[in-house]
């Protein structure tokens, strides 16, 4: 099952216009292969042992699910129902599973910007959910439209990030019924790269499907055979389908879009402290989930999502970037290749403030992410506070760390001139190479090039004013908001969706409660 | 060759008195093993093609060789000499490595804290080198006796540290021809792990092999079955070997101790700016001088280092924790195995503070010297501002990176109550499981516990005054300091100790020129 992604980018090196904030010297946006062998933290017998025991928690401990309508067709599929409660035999989570997908590819309105879903491709995607927003110039405030926005055009602008998640802060200045078309319409207005939808209800979905297929000029039926839309779904550990996440899990499946099954297992809380009973549960949450979306739309594509850390068993406080979040992140790796589907991943952090705890916490979970090679790396660009806030620092600080794996992990091929020898042979010993015509010819492009990493020695830092990482990312920051430029979009399409989102605010307005 | 080492350390969990700071909660001392298979950079190709490469460059340009004595003697084993330039044989180098061994034990006064030196065992360094100290309560300055003797307290307060580097940081007040002895007799009375001895001329590390014999009651022959002293010498790339650094090298070889080779190899200044071009010169480099000390004293412990980083192509500054780096540390081990050495790697950053991006690129080298399976892992604490500095906060938040790594690369073994499956039964769909049995009889050890890092929400993190964990990590290492306690030293033997500096040092005096 587990097939190779057939590349869809055209090159490595995308030149286009859109691509680049022109403030900011950064990687190309490409599509991040990565050449590492996924690092297995599980042996062959503790994965076959997870894997047999989270059939027997499906089988004789099941999951509740709250949608009567979804228990009445997973009964007429063979399911067994106790109360709320749906248990599955493992021969048919096994049958089901397998009819997912191994790969699958998204295209949102500007093509160059489609990802592929499988394999060993890892998509890079912006913070997503927190209720809070944080910069060091304004503070901490309520997530609000305006905020969002601005996370969009860092989004839009940093090339190392391929989609953004399912809102990149709360909107709570806007209505509740209808916040998501209008985030949905600005982020389709301030970017043309992926982009998830909010997963509450088939309403909110549907919405959002149709406003990506008029973005891409298609229809609901032309987008099936080539998806754009996404979710992620959370399964709420322990052991609860709710109605809300399966019916828009549902309902975009049916329209032949991508549905990402995350199970929200902090060990300690969400599930038993121990490690093998943590994966045990993500996994049989999983593979339910999964095969509930299978038995209904079989062939629907879908993502094994991992979002295992640990509680502070002090204070029942969520931790991550433990040194469990990061094996967690490998070893759901290893389950999702298992099953031969696309596999779901987070790069987060418990810090206050975008200190050093931020960065060696969003690196651990980021280097468990990257080995246990993730498809989809959730929050890797702006996380901070146990994902309570999204901060503008750390948005430019974790963008760093992603250049650097992709830098890291890109497949290096040498030939004969990379070996140097007549390099060698003419500085001789003790001398240095900075001049000779091999580095010359080279230097420009010889090594990763940073955007936040001052390199200065001592004098001259402190003649530059002395500034940690967190105040120059603050300059960063600003700087590519004042020199962001949106996509361009066909005024047609811009005025249709327009014309959607009026449209669809009157009816939900007349429906509001 | 590469033989699996035999554990020396009598238990994981060592619970001795002398291990453990009061004041600082943290994992016990214990010899690391990492359990996950190395990352391989490299393909099998590739790999060849470095080795081919690097016995070329060995055997047509050679390396420099400053000392005439040696010189001589290299001419009578065979190797070919042109002017100061030594070239050898392709099948000599081969023979000549293939007598290290492939792994060794290094033990230091308190027997117990013997580390193992080759196989899968990971073994941490304080930072060494630096010729200023910095903290945020005093500020940066010039290294001095008293801020050494402090570095080595905390690298002996903390469990995570397995040994002590040539020197944490200069001791600049102290006469230079004899601080030698001034240094290591403070080391071997503040701590009693291993500790390196500094490499500048056969003299010194006589006098520290003495020494370090005189701690534990040994002869010098007695030593020699038991090493205790090592070195770390750096090759001045582009290939030349100095004397001071030979003959270091090789009077430790002739004692049976410890040699540990490491070419000094930045990418773009000491090499061609390529990665096949550095990591061929890197291997000629260290190949070539494991070959010296082996046909000299045949069989003498030795380690291939590896400390390929590049430098800023704008400037000429150096720079750590880079892709460049990270993927070097990675494929510097692979070469070590190839041969069938040990192999030392570091943790390095070049950040001028102790912020997000020293957290960020120290993570980077750090995990690319802990998936190259570094054997020995130097500067593991407290390096900043590219070596030039001994930060001691930057000691504290290196020891909870370490503390993450021993954390997650232990192996997880599971037995069936660690698979919680009555709990889950108990506890049911949508609870929670901080209160159950299962998790009661196991919550106090289940998760790693931080020294450093806060989980604590945003209001009560305020409300404790909103610190950095740069600021906590200076109340950290105060408190560390305030409470370390001397471990115990026989009173013999410490009167010996000092009645040979005291004759040493009026032989050294009377011979200072």
């Amino acid at each position: 099952m587990n097939s190779p992604v057939s590349p869809r980018r055209r090159s490595r090196r995308n030149t286009a216009a859109q691509d680049t904030s022109p403030s900011l010297p950064q990687l190309p946006y490409q599509q991040v292969r990565s050449s590492f062998a996924p690092v297995a933290p599980l042996s062959e017998d503790q994965l076959q042992a997870i894997h047999r025991q989270s059939l027997k928690i499906i089988a004789e401990l099941g999951v509740k699910v709250l949608c009567p309508d979804l228990r009445r067709a997973l009964k007429a599929k063979g399911c067994t129902i106790r109360d709320e409660i749906v248990c599955m035999d493992p021969g048919f989570v096994e049958d089901m599973v397998a009819k997912a997908p191994s790969s699958f590819t998204l295209t949102p309105r500007y093509p160059d910007h489609a990802i592929a879903v499988g394999g060993n491709v890892m998509n890079f995607g912006l913070v997503s959910g927190p209720p809070s927003v944080h910069d060091t110039i304004n503070g901490r405030r309520s997530g609000n439209f305006a905020d969002f926005k601005n996370l969009i055009r860092l989004g839009q602008s940093l090339n190392c990030i391929h989609f953004m998640g399912n809102q990149a802060c709360a909107t709570n200045d806007l209505a509740v019924n209808t916040r998501h078309l209008d985030s949905l319409l600005a982020t389709l207005t301030l970017s043309d790269k992926i982009t998830s939808t909010m997963s509450i209800g088939a309403g909110r979905v549907r919405d959002a499907a149709q406003m990506l297929a008029i973005a891409r000029g298609l229809t609901l039926d032309e987008l099936k055979s080539s998806p754009t839309a996404m979710t992620n779904i959370n399964v709420n550990s322990p052991r609860v389908l709710d109605k809300e996440m399966s019916s828009a899990a549902l309902e975009l499946a049916s329209l032949g879009q991508a549905v990402i099954i995350t199970p929200f297992t902090l060990m300690g809380a969400m599930t038993p402290v121990t490690f093998a009973a943590a994966l045990s549960q993500q996994n049989a949450e999983a593979l339910f989930t999964i095969a509930v979306v299978q038995s209904m739309h079989p062939g629907a594509p879908v993502v094994y999502g991992g979002f295992t850390s640990n509680v502070d068993m002090k204070s029942g406080a969520p931790a991550f970037g433990t040194p469990e979040n990061s094996r967690a992140n490998m070893a759901g790796g290893q389950l999702a290749r298992h099953y031969g589907v696309p596999y779901r991943t987070s790069a987060c952090n418990a810090s206050n403030c975008v200190d050093g705890q931020a960065a060696y916490e969003t690196q651990m979970a980021l280097w468990g992410a990257v080995m246990g090679q993730g498809n989809m790396i959730y929050h890797g660009a702006g996380w901070l506070e146990g994902g309570l806030v999204a901060s503008f620092e750390k948005v430019i600080m974790d963008a760093e760390m992603l250049q650097m794996m992709i830098s890291l992990t890109s497949a290096q091929n040498f030939d004969d001139g990379d070996f140097g020898f007549e390099a060698m042979d003419e500085v001789g010993t003790g001398g240095h190479f900075f001049g000779c015509d091999h580095t010359m010819s080279r230097y420009k492009s010889a090594f990763y090039a940073p955007i936040l990493s001052d390199w200065s020695n001592n004098e001259s830092w402190l003649e530059q004013g002395g500034k940690t990482a967190t105040e120059r990312a603050a300059v960063i920051w600003q700087e590519m908001l004042r020199t962001y430029r949106e996509p361009a979009l066909d005024p047609a399409i811009a005025e249709q969706l327009n014309a959607f989102v009026i449209r669809r605010k009157l009816e939900l307005g007349a429906n509001e409660p």
